[in-house]
């Protein structure tokens, strides 16, 4: 990653966000450690320049329509280590060094369930204390 | 992956297609071997189901608009080894034994390359022989 990417054309970053309906490409995040998959989320232009410029991941929250820095409410942010784009240009891979757990539901992955439905990871965290902890040391 | 779930009833997937505003999800697929993510594609549930029964992965293609066999023209198969869901329910990752290279430019994945455009990973296959030896073994 370098600084130049952090301007106002989007060819710099090999993915064109206008060819995209909704504007919004899927973002992949992988564990720099383990190479565990640890959650899908999505991202605008804004929200890969925000996570270019500080290295903690961003996204675009379709539910609340907002930019989302992964971790402010939670403390459980992604520290990325590496962007990759596919042959596609039309999804992103992240690899990162996660704090605490990726998925609300206090699991390290969101993919802690199998076809099937059974949990087949252990859970990390109480998904009660999650949000009340970190907020406690603010 | 019980046989049970090839029915009817979507409901035994623990997704409901048709909450998804096209009636797609996307799906990650990971190697079982060195957990590289390989792809991203697209799945309705008549890809699910074929890729449940058959355990060779089937995606929907939406620039053919056609349901598509991994490996149908390039013999690169994707055998699934498993199948997570993530906590919302609306993505999928499938971890499979990949035959050859999962990127139709000859590489093992598609995220070959930075957000910078470098090229990372090591090119396995020409491209230009992927489809044609494997239609000359036909």
């Amino acid at each position: 990653m370098t600084g130049s990417n952090d301007s106002e054309n989007s060819e710099k970053f090999w993915i064109d966000f206008s060819k995209q309906p909704d504007g919004l490409i899927p973002a992949i995040v992988q564990d720099a450690d383990t190479n565990e998959v640890l959650m899908m989320a999505y991202m605008n232009e804004e929200a890969l320049k925000k996570t270019m410029t500080t290295r903690k991941a961003h996204y675009w929250s379709r539910s609340r329509r907002k930019l989302w820095l992964k971790g402010e409410e939670s403390g459980n942010f992604q520290t990325v280590r590496d962007i990759r784009i596919d042959c596609d240009e039309d999804t992103i891979l992240l690899i990162v060094e996660q704090k605490g757990c990726a998925c609300h539901l206090g699991y390290k992955s969101c993919f802690f369930r199998n076809i099937d439905g059974d949990i087949v990871e252990e859970r990390l965290l109480d998904p009660d204390t999650i949000y009340s902890d970190h907020k406690s040391q603010e």
